[in-house]
């Protein structure tokens, strides 16, 4: 896991403009929403799956990049004022609160353009027409009928009760549409996958990126905000529809280990080659931040 | 003109998601901020050079979306309280005035996704590489290098005398790098265009690029709010440097002639075929609203 963080964050660091290029003040922002922080889940998960798929690292790295940046952007929009008001991530002021709002706006407009425009460089090296394909599936997980629509109905739900079905919908958009396609991405990257492969890391996605959600929702409540490296309560506080308001904390956790389970389930045809996102699976299930 | 307006205006309302998909109201407001309005400079442009690369219209009418969706995405953020703070667009109220802001925010991330995911469908019938290609200059056009970067400059431009040669770098950026997509776009529509027509639409979309902007500068101080369908006089009231601030009313308006002229100028060596971009060169410079 180290190693390819550190990986990630060199190959970040290349693809952002450099801080001295015009408009700087720009630049650096969008730098520092991306740089030095963050798990990189979505980027370990593409990793892991570019391995089942015996993927070159160079290749996974730009599309793990790419997908970093859609979520990065996604979490600079989600912090601003008029979303969640948030003044703490990843351990440091948000970027609005570091900069300010309308470079915040544009840092998100700007991060998400580059990582369709990483994601269509030749360097990606693939067959032209997989990189168009790659390119729908990142469209189509960011965009209104995912995580921009997660977004929106995470937005219409604020102080209403959602029924779990209501809940399971929302958060198979809001976070599981990019977890997905990160999986699907590093699956892509390999030699063309064969159907029925993808159909069981797809599953294998689809139970990640729900269990996910729900261990983030239990962490809000139980965890410091030291420890998260954003705002504890917050759910709570702002009156949100969350696995734990909807069916209580044990609950939640018993729902995550089953998730946990049938994430590893779906990878039961495969050998040692999937050993990583076994690995992950309970990385993301386990994890206390 | 009204023929490739009303092509442009079923493409559109075909593209954009149908308002009763969920979540609605993200849907319902996108299709308000891109539909029924605007004067589609940038899709009769696309067209007009794809007139001279011979390009099928159901492949021009894509790409023409595609740049579509990517300005209305930056008026959308544009007229942000926390950019420009504006209530009056294309005639009707804001989409953060008729919606809210966290909706319009999440409308302008989701149009600019869906250009991209346009330009990437195998419909658009191009070779792979090519289309590859076309996703790249888009991207290079709208990010922070381009229109997003622009806009930086302009916000940071507030209150103070830019010199001409830094106005210029930044309507080069903020107008001036989609406009030139927008004609970039439609010659890669057709047969794969030659290096040396490239260079002569690249240097006219430059000229009317900048023309554009001087003439909307001059449009600004001197047309009425009901013919604009935005508020008038913003420039000034909000202390920006323009065209019109830096030389001058009649200085600005034989620069933008000059400019027209020059744009002619760079298609001498074509025939009819390059009748369209000829008319957009004389439409836009000498346009009333």
């Amino acid at each position: 896991m180290g190693q390819v963080q550190a990986r990630m964050e060199a190959a970040l660091a290349r693809l952002l403009p450099a801080p001295e290029i015009a408009p700087q003040r720009l630049h650096q922002a969008m730098r520092y929403a991306v740089l030095g922080g963050g798990k990189r889940v979505r980027p370990l998960l593409c990793f892991a799956a570019g391995e089942l798929a015996q993927a070159p690292a160079e290749r996974l790295e730009l599309a793990a990049s790419a997908v970093e940046m859609i979520h990065a952007y996604s979490l600079v929009h989600d912090d601003l004022p008029c979303m969640d008001d948030d003044a703490l991530r990843r351990g440091k002021p948000t970027c609005h609160v570091e900069y300010d709002e309308a470079t915040a706006l544009l840092v998100g407009d700007s991060l998400q353009t580059l990582a369709f425009q990483v994601l269509a460089e030749p360097a990606l090296g693939t067959e032209a027409g997989a990189q168009l394909q790659m390119l729908r599936l990142l469209a189509q997980a960011a965009g209104s009928r995912g995580m921009a629509g997660g977004q929106a109905i995470d937005l219409y739900s604020v102080g209403k009760a959602l029924s779990l079905p209501e809940l399971e919908f929302m958060h198979i958009h809001k976070t599981g549409a990019l977890i997905r396609a990160s999986v699907l991405l590093g699956a892509h990257c390999g030699a063309p996958p064969a159907p029925a492969m993808l159909e069981r890391v797809s599953h294998y996605a689809h139970c990640v990126g729900l269990a996910f959600q729900v261990v983030d929702d239990i962490l809000d409540c139980e965890a410091p905000t030291a420890t998260l490296g954003k705002t504890a309560g917050k759910d709570a506080a702002q009156n949100k529809p969350t696995y734990v308001s909807a069916m209580g904390v044990a609950q939640a956790k018993a729902w995550a280990e089953s998730l946990r389970l049938e994430a590893r389930e779906a990878l039961s045809g495969f050998g040692a080659e999937a050993g990583r996102l076994r690995e992950l699976a309970d990385f993301i299930v386990l994890r206390k931040f």
